[in-house]
């Protein structure tokens, strides 16, 4: 994973809280948790532009995630507030780029940076899509700021 | 389980979306992930009263879940709102029992009915208390509308 | 829950270990952990008399869980064997039950006993079929053991 | 992350088996899923070597990860097989890093590639170890055949 950029002014945050089923053993939250949250928030991001990702499915797309890449500096513990930072980078393939920065509430510390990377596929067939069919191409141009 | 109370007006109402992690290949929610739901519910609740379950676990006791029940009536799909409504009843003894009712959130329909006890154990020897100890005695108090 | 019958000699064995994603932050596997092994197993033991479940599934039959009970009665730890017992009851309705008994392996002492109940549903309309198809229906008397 | 090695023909092999949970509404393995059986896969490799991962943690060392990167090539569908193919990769530090190869069990076909790095840490301070202590050293050195 490259260096990740800063998270832009206008990501979206999703808020976290640690709750005991996320941890483990440690006292902390377990690693892969932290990727159930990533995808809440891209969905609660896409929600917040007035996309719901059901359609989509609905709509015959489906969009497994493709690439993912996770890089844990400080850990959160149990009863912690923590913010999903969460942005998509515009590409020039039909794949998504998500980025995310998770940060300790209070401090704003960033924990934990990640990049997941979606690609559309026909549901169907499950072959990739070479060209985004609405109404995900329109929804993309506005969650892109372009719409 | 026997039949379950109706849930209070009282009841703690903590809101849900059902995101692609929470649903098995059958589009719904997987079983198994509404006692996920059902312990933030409970440890929310209890936030709400001021009260931080890692605090509990950091002065030496810990809540083990010793009894649980479900009954499904319903599914909730992928992309719904619903709202877990949680509610302690006051029990004899030192245990913890919840209840739920976890509700489509537009047509308040009951979908997942649960209840779940918990026992105050020693942290260290994990034997069972006889008797809780502050601060949860005076927390559990407030809960039941009694402090 | 009626006092769970002592597992027969016949119940099925699925080995687990507690591996660090199945605890909490008591270091002891969280609750609702039990859940998905149970499911396990059951899927596995009809794997062991020749069913593969994921074939119910495409022959149009769904099985969704209508209730679940789990009673805990010690904590499994992390890096443990354990073994998790599971046999059907038969039933004189279409509906299919299984009991468990979870016993740490080296001691056989009961840890997590539990009940689960599924219902068997047409996966397009998602109705309770009054009957069992085939070839559930010759799948089920095999594992009760009439087959 | 770079293009990975290719699986050594001593890589250790983890047998799975996609159940139910590990599904989501695509009727595919969720993809965070993959995340839980690379640790259940590191573990059992240890293990095989006379490696008990919770002795490490009793003995007061942690082994957090640090840095985590999968890509997902193929589906793995409800109720196939499939083989978790491990490997940890020597490092001038005192880092861990595991390699990934899960493949389909009939085609051998690789579905999912990973990464994952962990670092030691010191359980009561949580600061990163600059030294392995023992028995972690000289269980490592086993582990990557030079023991």
């Amino acid at each position: 994973m490259s260096e990740p950029a800063i998270a832009p002014e206008s990501a979206f945050e999703y808020p976290i809280h640690v709750y005991p089923h996320h941890t483990d053993y440690a006292g902390i939250v377990w690693h892969g948790t932290y990727i159930n949250w990533m995808e809440e928030a891209r969905v609660a991001c896409l929600q917040s532009q007035g996309v719901n990702f059901a359609d989509w499915i609905e709509a015959g797309v489906d969009l497994p995630v493709v690439d993912l890449s996770v890089r844990y500096r400080r850990s959160l513990v149990m009863g912690v507030d923590a913010i999903v930072k969460a942005w998509a980078v515009p590409q020039k393939s039909v794949r998504i780029v998500w980025q995310y920065d998770i940060q300790e509430q209070t401090t704003r510390e960033s924990c934990v940076i990640g990049t997941v990377t979606l690609a559309p596929i026909d549901r169907a067939s499950r072959r990739v899509l070479r060209r985004l069919p609405e109404p995900m191409k329109s929804d993309l141009a506005r969650l892109y700021g372009g719409g």
